[in-house]
């Protein structure tokens, strides 16, 4: 019986992918990205397998982020250009962190959806339709879900720090703060006063928190 | 040669979708909607084959909008919901009109990548990321991209009306404006203010313009 | 100021979806399952938007599962069936518990990629090729990600209980146990011995535990 | 050891499912077409796991098709609507048999990639670019792909019958041929001869063969 | 008020991306394409984020092209080699001009959906299934939709020039015409004749008229 | 009418694809692999269009294979490694051989559905769920389908050797062999009987014969 050793077994094996050109650097089990490559609309091209190691599905990165900021808050991400095991698999995730009296402001995921899984603590979680509010205090053992694109938020509605793990259905699924996008680039002041309605000293005390360059009309065109 | 009819191609064409249990019903080259019953992920049921007529094909309903309105302009759309043949395919398109001193308010499209084709006038468009600005002022024969899920606004910055046609990569992009979404439905005062960093009087008073509720903090959960 | 009330922005709005067959339920920004109607390859049918609350969102049973059994673990689900909201938008979650000395056995998800998050305790987990072994011991704030389809395990191989979350790139990622899988149904030993070179005797003894029918070669056929 | 049953198994396993709203039938791995019901842009509902059998699994269809006729040769399919098991699953089959002089005539599959894998005779395919015509003679043993919508054909070139199996990358790729699109349908003969540059003469001989009805420019309209 | 300024959020957002490996390149909101780097199936690598600008999203070639050609037709496009921001995004656009008399002649894009908006005169447009023709006279405010791979035309039926837009429901929606695949390249007279039933002397009109050289039928295998 | 030549016919299509930066390669109706490329998770890189041929488009290794080996079986197949012109395609093919007494083992392929066309002699074939056992005796003209990710096997039931067609929704499918996976690579004896339930002997037994070494339980970590 101990005639049937690997060497058998390869032979048959070597069938599997064809014997002259077998590769299996190319069957796409995993992708790991290799960042240091281009990016595309899949995303990164892969690592070659001979490279890839164990180490490379862990990433050791998800611990409690420092909160001590202006929101009071912190999101610590395992994006593929934090994990590039996730590259082309469908799915991240991130650690929430917020303080007492502190919030994930107003926020996009252009190209994910978003669930939040409850820890510790306690946060109150939204998101808006033009006419609907889905909004829930949330307790450890809770799950929200924000569909993808959808304009939310995230407040510790508690009397303790608060932590939720979050999980994205994409690898890489941006994030976009409605501040930082409104006040914190070189979109002038008249552009946001008209096409939000705010009033205009309300646009430039923003944008001077935010740090956006309050520049004429016609300044990038 | 007269003799090589219709019923011997037909003798052939059974055997393409196998006599016993042959459905032409069944060969999805398109799914127009059927609206009436339900939606899923991939979109509405498709209409039976043999109910469709070269009408469903075509939407007339793409002409100029009323902008006599708060905004000056109008979005007139063909989405599924109004084009039911689009159901299933991927794009879909609309028409924008916008009068002197008009605008589209800031707003996002959860689903979809959305192009606009200069027609008549000048619009100024623009997307912004939290470092970048990405605007242009438009000519006829522009065409400019908004990609998926990033805020954007369209500004008449011409002297008279303009005009375009918006193409979306999806059947149903939706439309959300930032204004009705943060000041149009349940969501409190408090915490808009608290997540988005405005003023409360300013958040009062677009609630009161866009007719949201100024409910207390804990009303919906 | 007052007068430019919702009115005037509910006049625009309805430009937004065509006035004639204006139908909000259409925007399939979400699709909550209908968990009575019919399944199909993109997901279940969407419950009608007028009958979504914010309720919806929510699944709260991600709590600690019962270890008390023979793997001395238990994974707790929040998939589309439990958690409806999540239809159509390819991601969802789970809960794993293992008590000191349990395990996870070998498993796929035929489905979806998995990522798992430490939370307490140590966890060895891993996945195999043909050729390699890609294995890690986990601590809490570690991400491990097993790639779509991949054969593997979760073995608590610390001194303590040991507790994960699990994310999922899709919306149904399924759950196929080996050892149910070869001998929990009604798969004959004999095919089971041919098939994975495993004696029959230790066919015989795992198919009187997992419950399989031993039953002759030709039974189903 | 005899006491670790299949209770105890079921006891982890619906943790697996989380108890209260268990359901099997939930789990997409398969869904099977239920043809009676609605087609949707995905595919058909999925049948009930608990009225799938393992003859769902089977199609006893792919056998030799009767080439007596136009074309002296049969396309036997195991499409969705022929074999309802492989309804969102991405792939589906058909057998073609061509006797000698026989070919099936210029036609494309608007949804679906194909794979000719050649059993028998001898096959000369091809498909073509405005640019490029890419043709080969093939043998047993040989497989050609004709990339997803080219327009291809596949002609007898030996000197006894040929057989082919053929893959696609749809469960329902469709089947155009182009005698039938131009000729076979209400198409007028003069807007074929505007828009094909064809002859009057060739294309009303050609109607008059394939079955088209000659109607004026403007029936349908 | 004035201390919170950039530096505060910044110190947040590094989180948002984890300090150590941050990189803004990697976020794939968009993907404008690298035209000299090579293409992959989900389109061309992505220039670097730094090096795109607010020009990138603009294209201003969507004007009217010169119809002073045999088929008194021009199809504009702007496609991902024309205009690289598309790249990824699933979505095109195209300008239609078809002076008196003119028509775009049989073709398919095998790769997309495609979207008519009519915008001045008129055209009759279609696309034929083997038992049916879809097929309409068009005025401006219409707009028609040709699924995905079908075979389909436009023929100014007017009294003046016609313009149309167009939306594709990919980035790089392909253009075969008929006349060109059928006699435009090397594919032998033989060939046609025998698998479209064409007449050998049509056939050799065309491929007069069109380039193609009439080589004999064994030439390119 | 001669005058009509082609000179003209390029003068209207240069504008299908806009003159000044016109490139046929872009336009990816097909994407041939560049293997010496990387692979990134939509595929390979293209080969550039002008350096494609027809040769290409076949491969001419689907023959019958050597099945003088363990399993008596061979699978000879025409994946992207082997089969450049699959990439993106969504499709590849093997050929499946297996003498009188020989099978393919326990094995799945985690990125694609399998189809089975028996061709010759008599195959037993079936894939499981933890409740259910789908399993059919084949014979030529049947066609099975093995679901994305299942676990499933194929035994030659009959008194001569038996040959089946397999077609595959990837261009890539992957192919993981149970015992591989378990006994072939460095996961040890001990972590495989703990999560199998597995006597150890037999572990250890099977590891000698497929060449897993047999290393401690923290080696890899």
């Amino acid at each position: 019986m101990k005639s049937m050793t690997i060497i058998h077994v390869l032979f048959l094996f070597s069938f599997l992918s064809s014997i002259p050109h077998y590769s299996y650097a190319s069957v796409n089990d995993f992708c790991v990205a290799d960042l240091k490559g281009p990016d595309s609309p899949s995303g990164y091209n892969c690592k070659p397998v001979s490279a890839v190691t164990a180490d490379d599905f862990v990433y050791s990165g998800l611990v409690a982020g420092d909160t001590n900021n202006t929101f009071k808050a912190a999101l610590t991400s395992a994006f593929v250009t934090d994990f590039p095991a996730v590259n082309g698999l469908g799915v991240s995730a991130a650690r929430l962190d917020i303080a007492k009296g502190g919030s994930i402001p107003m926020h996009t995921h252009p190209g994910a959806t978003e669930l939040l899984i409850m820890v510790e603590g306690e946060i109150t979680a939204g998101f808006m339709t033009p006419f609907a509010l889905y909004s829930k205090t949330l307790k450890p053992g809770d799950v929200f879900v924000f569909p993808q694109g959808q304009l939310h938020y995230q407040v510790n509605s508690g009397k303790k720090k608060a932590t939720a793990f979050l999980a994205f259905s994409s690898a890489n699924p941006g994030a976009q703060l409605l501040d930082l996008l409104l006040f914190g680039n070189a979109l002038s002041s008249d552009i946001v006063a008209q096409t939000t309605f705010l009033d205009i000293d309300q646009v430039k005390k923003l944008k001077a928190r935010f740090g956006g360059k309050n520049l004429s009309k016609h300044m990038s065109m």
